[in-house]
């Protein structure tokens, strides 16, 4: 493929074209406090093709030719149907991405630094953080991908062991999800957390919902309150 | 009524016609945390005329061609004056914001999820909350549409129980209504509040001033201040 | 004055125009958290010319034709340059803004209802809130209109109690800026407060400092550290 | 140099040059809560040309023609290639963001007032703050300008007083920056931080990860849990 008909790959006046997504959410994501200092992103995937922000750039300032283009299914990890004329290299949560797309079917992923994720992470020391009886866990989906959660459900998210280096958490991450199938995320001790969804929309909400919770789920649990009843 | 006369009932140049206000609100609403990961929102009734967003979509990207528009009274609740073309569905919240309007004789009607609120239901664990002696507790109105209260007044808001569904909240909110009168919104216990006014700019300035109540009387039970004086 | 001249005082294309200016910080001050619900806002005095924003109104919301423009000195509460042709009411704040102009030479006061403030009033129980040694001590003039503080003063803002009327704490102020001459605002018991300056800008750079030091010092008498050394 | 050879250096369509630049991302830190009440900032060298923003003006209302433009290195401190027409003096940082010029051979040094750093600098007594085990650790780069961090390092920033006049940091701070030859940044107790990169985005985006890491290591410290491990 010629670069212009791999640049035509990430070129779309629709605003609601992946390549003018991934920006205008990374930059929504960090006023949030999500992505700030380079770290974290979103991934979407619509049918055979997976768009992907550049590593170690400011989230906040990508523009739709920073985006990657790689097939999916992907044959090898040197495959890609676009990359940006820029010195990039594709985030480097490329594989935990990859996980969402083929444990859970996901059309898109979510990474974030999040501090309520790291807390949360610190507060619930053992293999999961697990909340009750909050309205905001209806807004969280079965596997991510399934139907709507309950009021009534305990929502369960497994947390993994952070590496030094983000590519090797696939293992971890990939267990993680096969012991918990009806988890809608994985949170990585001491780093944050990844939530999908069937498409970009569920994946943003499922993480602003899981975020909600772990946020106060940890002021529950310093001002000494349960965080899980029954 | 044909879908292009159904469809001006939401169409105006006026950024204070209600199909233009909702959107506007809504994102705002999403900034200050209170209507994230779908939930939440406002909605404005007009004289025999209710605009109402529709369920379980990201509150901060709602257009005027999502707007849902009821009759007031409403003879049954199949009946709406006008629908999106999209496969959407109205808020869950409208029957309670349907109390506001029949009770209350509300304008409009908010409900958000804000933590401030969840919070402040896990710290009273009564069947109201109440605070004193506060500035901000001049800028909410007895019974949410009468006059406004005074600094030497105390506000109380009764709090319900959650259920699972949010439409059977219905009949203990209107209960809880009925029996304090006086007070300008129902806070649901673990989910979040209502709030109303006569109009959209009393509604939300209300819902202001709880909103910040409900904060600073979370920071100072935490802080171990008393919240009550006198 | 007939109202096209009167409206002639409130119309510029000059972006730092009061009329202008206090519907843009009213706008960025609601962002802050200082003037939600309603409540607080800035008054901007020019030479012999006050403008003053309405009362009871959304702050964030503004717009040039609602300011009054006040003479001053003013001969009677009732004498106006310039009212708003809608029915609107001047801020309450009024008698507070005049004075900082009248004791202090003030051209601009801000009066904040922040949280930070009314938590400083309800954690210092005395008489005023002193906090010492903090770099952005420096930020603050001596009686406000005075030479900037050094790092090695001690900040001291006395604490006057609420009243039901706004207006009936002009005299508990007047006496608290006459018993404590170098401070450059005066807090309000579970209330808020008002900083002034020379101009706009220095009020406004004050109110930040100020409200700075009011939440920092707040953590650290939350977090057992002392707030004043030496 | 005429004033017109002179305003060509800080005129640019550019978005990137600096003069354009440094009003843009001191608008931003300001919304993050770094550089209220008119302190703190950036600083940017491009080669023998060294551009900073004014001392004492709002940092969130900066415009290009404000931008003082110094040779690197600088025979005098007298020496300027553009001084703003306005009565305006350069930062009070200069001689601090000097060090990092000198002692790093940074592009780019920004100054913060943030609460986190304050309050790091009261929890953490000793000489250094010192935290591990946490991702964010990976976007801080050995003494600022070398190679990434890992998250198996522990990042150390040392912790110099505070003096009456900014530019009387410049000694401990350039001891400091020598004692600790891998720190990205010095802490300066109730006061703020430097932070220096490469280039204005490692600048940037490693007080970001710092700051994020000041934030986060309180709140662990506050809820009792260990800050460095092993």
């Amino acid at each position: 493929m010629s670069q212009a008909e791999a640049d035509a790959l990430i070129k779309s006046t629709d605003p609601e074209h992946p390549a003018n997504l991934i920006p205008e959410l990374c930059a929504s994501f960090y006023h949030l406090g999500w992505v700030t200092g380079t770290g974290g992103g979103i991934s979407i995937r619509q049918g055979d093709k997976v768009y992907i922000a550049p590593s170690g750039v400011q989230k906040e300032r990508i523009k739709p030719e920073h985006i990657f283009v790689l097939p999916y299914p992907r044959p090898s990890p040197e495959v890609f149907l676009r990359k940006p004329t820029q010195p990039l290299k594709e985030s480097a949560c490329t594989p935990l991405f990859w996980n969402a797309f083929d444990l859970r079917g996901a059309g898109s992923c979510v990474h974030t630094h999040s501090q309520h994720a790291v807390m949360a992470t610190l507060l619930w020391e053992g293999e999961t953080w697990e909340v009750s009886h909050l309205e905001m866990i209806k807004g969280v989906r079965k596997a991510g991908t399934d139907k709507a959660l309950s009021y009534l459900d305990t929502v369960v998210v497994p947390i993994i062991d952070n590496t030094p280096f983000e590519e090797d958490l696939k293992d971890s991450m990939a267990e993680a999800m096969k012991k918990y199938p009806d988890a809608a995320g994985v949170l990585v001790r001491r780093h944050g957390v990844y939530v999908w969804g069937t498409d970009w929309e569920k994946a943003k909400t499922q993480t602003e919902c899981l975020d909600y919770l772990f946020e106060v789920s940890v002021k529950m649990k310093l001002a000494g309150l349960p965080t899980k009843l029954g």
